[in-house]
């Protein structure tokens, strides 16, 4: 008898047992399945064993993360920040007035949300990159009020990790199609078109962009958007191509926003039909507590849209956020980020400002200008204030059209044609999920594009959870490993056992489905060695290593398995059940009905029990 | 060097190589799946290699089972099934009165409904226990007939896995729930209340008993209806008692309806308030083709009705349907009880019949009278059809109290504590579906009890893809077998290695909380350590036979764990990749990131790599 399996087997009589841990109480097995959905980030570490006052002082940090990273915050990194602070703001202000018109309201209350709301974000968010702004939607402040609240609470119930169900792959397809929206938007301005389109869909813009092609479109204004554009996008190139060369693609919007201004200002191009952002009101956030309703109807739909809206605003910020955490390779906290937004809003509700959140056009642009920190949102609130105050003025000659510009420049970067390529590569199912939510968005709208990724990826859990994947094993030559002989051909098949490897929990939603297909295995195998003439299968050993779990259906399933295997005069064998299976298996008096000795450490043991011979060979 | 290890181990120059298997067209990867998920019960093998003529009676078979089993039947099933059949006779024919009466239709309807439905359904069900029956609600023919349409349609979709999501644990407290209700519904029969509430939840049911209590209760109903459930109860005991007498608990019911009617006859009971069953139409079901809208509002309301009702009646069948295969250890088949009953409710709304299901007290008393097939059905299609043609007088005087006593002693019997307790024992998290069934039945309706059972079914299996099991793994003495420390308290971790195994698929849902668990695995034990003036951990061994699966969102949450460790120099090993994973590993060039030289066979061998003068030892 060769050493190799000898050394290794334990004396035939006493196989290695297979442990049953100490049994846990109920309360304690729930309290750590609740914390480590709660908890995972386990908040309360630092905290451990620290003074009072540091503790204190952790539980601020905790709320305002910006006196954590503010500490050893310096001047290269408010450098990019002032920048994009400063592009972003003259990106801001007249798009912040489009939205106010788009929603009816005097235009200085889309500046308002472009005021407080920043504020308060960058004390409280974890993101770096994104910018705060009001998402396109009439909504009274009562409903931002309660959107808010939501907000808020979810992040407070820790329920932050929901954003775990938002997958790379949907936030490719997501990414890729919002950025394609943006961009055919601006069209408006580029094109200087007057009668556009609400829609967000590439139907109806394309629709609205050609009927008015010929008599809407305005040459001067394409013009100034056009030349303007290619500046850009040669700045772009410019810094892409020669790292030296980084504060050319940042600066560039801003000084295209000064220069554009400038040249209408002189020509008067406004004359000819360019669209400029006109007279502002000056003064700044007149409170709004006033205004939100706590009583009758409007407080019932209010609470509604509210609700609604901020999901819907939420996920969005968080889908924009880990965008750029991703690409910066750094972490959102799901429960700060709510509790961040949430404050906001809140706080927002109370200034005469609507929904806020993170904005797709502008976080790209932000990103794009290098900014560092939630700083660059001080200082665009900062200037919004100035503006507000002191120089709307300045910005009353700005072309639209330059600010259309500045958003295509922006987002077209963010069309990741790689990535969407790896993920084919990597993962079919995740490349349907990030077409989904592509198409989703570009032809209906971004809360569908959303919906539909997450549906997508919704179904592959459960498919995994419904169908999950057994495996044939077999010996793997001169070692007493067993694995599956799809991945490993030279595996040798144990005659008259077979050795399958169920690869899932076993739960109410796959048992019948395993037992099926376990005896499907069987069947299969006994009619290929009849017609082979060869002796049939006595041993079905089932490998439970992966079997992380297995509930009373499962069990059943298991029960009903052996009833069947018995009438086939066929012995089932465990190999390797997990601690809470074993558990189990006793609980339900499996383990009894199969018998101890058929439950095995090690398929090589199993097999040293049920075929000796083999087991000493080779 | 001891010859255990050592024998085991290979030359460690060359660790086995982990097995990259051929890789699989997307279509034919995507064409098992969908085989897997739609066909997993192969229904076309039997179909394979046999003559054109065989594969047709196979066809017809297919579609109607009764052709399969009804060549071994035989009379002493046909014994059972007679009783049977003649009970819910006895049973259905005043209960179908009061559904008629119930939807304000003439009394006859309901007779129709227990008629032509059940005589479809046998020969088409796939259930030999439930009992066939209207259900209680108004509904238009039109409504009848596109439920029957949605459940066929269903069923030729093969959606039947759906009723896989029915968890064992969900059936045994909407069973129990469900018998309650049902008992407490015919306290109005059994305690001659007048008027009595609608609703099924207990608390209504239980306000009307009470309130009726001082004149609404009849004495001399109380009487009848006491008097025989003891003799049925008393039955039943009997029957449970000794095997022998299995027919007396079976005839209990027939004798006591015929005992009853023939009291009431003589003692002319009804008049002192008992109720009876009074006069019925005579003659069988009127075509009702006629009264199908195909246009008009009334289509739409049908449509809307019809698969609402379509859906519960069908989840309640096989809810019911597999409550009492469980009870007998067959199987159902999904799809073809949708069909089953699909072309039952169609057949039914062209004969005056309104939509009928599995019916929870008929099939319960079915059940207890020991049918043995779905001939049990046909037998009470057949009494129908005679008692329509001829003896509905004979029925005249059955008292409404005799048959609420059979239904009560009959669905006490499915309240099974046992169950309960051991699901208890089992998985806690299973217990509080079944509770949750159980009670939204028993205080709020059927619908709502499977709803919420099924919800937290749902949330549990989220739950094991959110928040997976992490295990560290130690070596078992005198063995190369790494397992779970917490399973095998003996089992000794190795100096400087930190071996932990992840329990599950990775995916974009959990490969967040992945990377933070293992990261925290890592600094737990490098504090211990540390307190312990013990080396640090330079190796972290992730075994990997449990990850089934991994995406791309898995993939980036490797490729962070790496950096995060690289920048602890700490490396990252792993241990028994499966074949989809390496696949990806490797499209992903993840492989390559981290060196084909730190993915193992088995944990032993990267033991052997990582800490080989550990290997070496004991």
């Amino acid at each position: 008898m060769d050493t190799r399996s000898m050394s290794y087997s334990h004396p035939r009589t006493s196989p290695y047992k297979v442990g049953v841990p100490p049994k846990q109480k109920f309360w304690k097995e729930f309290a750590t399945s609740l914390k480590e959905t709660f908890l995972s980030d386990d908040p309360l570490r630092p905290f451990k064993d620290q003074t009072v006052p540091r503790k204190f002082i952790l539980g601020v940090q905790a709320v305002f993360p910006i006196l954590e990273w503010g500490r050893n915050y310096n001047l290269s990194k408010f450098k990019g920040d002032l920048i994009a602070g400063l592009t972003i703001a003259s990106l801001c202000i007249p798009q912040d007035i489009g939205y106010a018109k788009l929603a009816s309201l005097a235009p200085q209350y889309g500046l308002y949300s472009s005021f407080v709301p920043p504020l308060v974000y960058a004390l409280m968010g974890s993101s770096r990159d994104i910018a705060i702004g009001p998402v396109a939607v009439v909504l009274a402040f009562t409903a931002t009020f309660f959107a808010g609240i939501t907000q808020a609470a979810l992040g407070i119930l820790r329920l932050g990790f929901l954003i775990d169900f938002l997958s790379h792959a949907a936030i490719v397809g997501f990414m890729a199609g919002a950025a394609i929206t943006i961009a055919l938007q601006q069209l408006k301005g580029f094109l200087g078109i007057k009668k556009f389109t609400k829609n967000t869909d590439i139907i109806s813009v394309l629709q609205s962009v050609f009927s008015s092609a010929r008599h809407g479109w305005n040459w001067p204004t394409i013009l100034i958007g056009a030349s303007f554009l290619v500046f850009l996008l040669v700045a772009k190139y410019i810094g892409k191509r020669n790292r030296k060369f980084f504060w050319v693609p940042a600066i560039a919007p801003l000084i295209s926003v000064i220069l554009s201004t400038f040249f209408v200002y002189i020509t008067h191009a406004e004359k000819r039909g360019v669209e400029i952002v006109k007279h502002i009101e000056k003064g700044i956030n007149q409170p709004s507590v006033g205004d939100i309703y706590f009583t009758g109807d409007y407080l019932l739909k209010g609470v509604k849209i509210g609700i609604v809206a901020g999901m819907v605003a939420f996920t969005e910020a968080v889908a924009i956020g880990r965008t750029f955490a991703a690409m910066k390779d750094y972490q959102i906290d799901g429960n700060k980020e709510m509790v961040a937004l949430g404050a906001m809003n809140i706080a927002g509700s109370l200034t005469s400002c609507y929904v806020a959140t993170g904005s797709f056009s502008r976080s790209a642009v932000n990103f794009m200008a290098g900014c560092q920190t939630a700083v660059s949102n001080i200082v665009m609130s900062v200037v919004v204030l100035l503006t507000l105050l002191f120089i709307t003025p300045l910005f009353e000659y700005t072309p639209n059209a330059i600010l259309s510009s500045i958003i295509i420049s922006a987002v077209l970067g963010l069309i990741d044609f790689d990535a969407a390529i790896l993920i084919w590569k990597i993962d079919k199912f995740d490349f349907v999920a990030c077409m989904g939510a592509f198409f989703g968005v570009v032809f209906v709208s971004v809360e569908i594009g959303l919906l539909i990724a997450v549906s997508i990826s919704f179904a592959k859990l459960l498919l995994q959870v419904t169908r999950p994947r057994t495996a044939l094993l077999g010996k793997i030559p001169r070692t007493n490993v067993y694995r599956n002989i799809q991945q490993y051909p030279e595996a040798t098949k144990v005659p008259g056992v077979l050795i399958i490897r169920v690869d899932s929990a076993i739960y109410f939603s796959n048992s019948n489905y395993i037992r099926e297909r376990l005896l499907r295995w069987l069947t299969d195998e006994d009619e290929k060695l009849k017609s082979g003439g060869l002796p049939r299968i006595q041993y079905l050993v089932v490998e439970m290593s992966p079997v992380t779990d297995i509930d009373t259906s499962g069990i059943h399933a298991l029960e009903e398995l052996f009833k069947s295997l018995e009438k086939r005069h066929v012995q089932l064998v465990l190999a390797n059940p997990g601690p809470v299976v074993m558990h189990k298996l006793h609980a339900s008096k499996f383990a009894n009905l199969i018998g101890e000795d058929k439950i095995f450490l090690t398929v090589a043991e199993a097999i040293e029990t049920c075929s000796p011979k083999f087991a000493e060979e080779d």
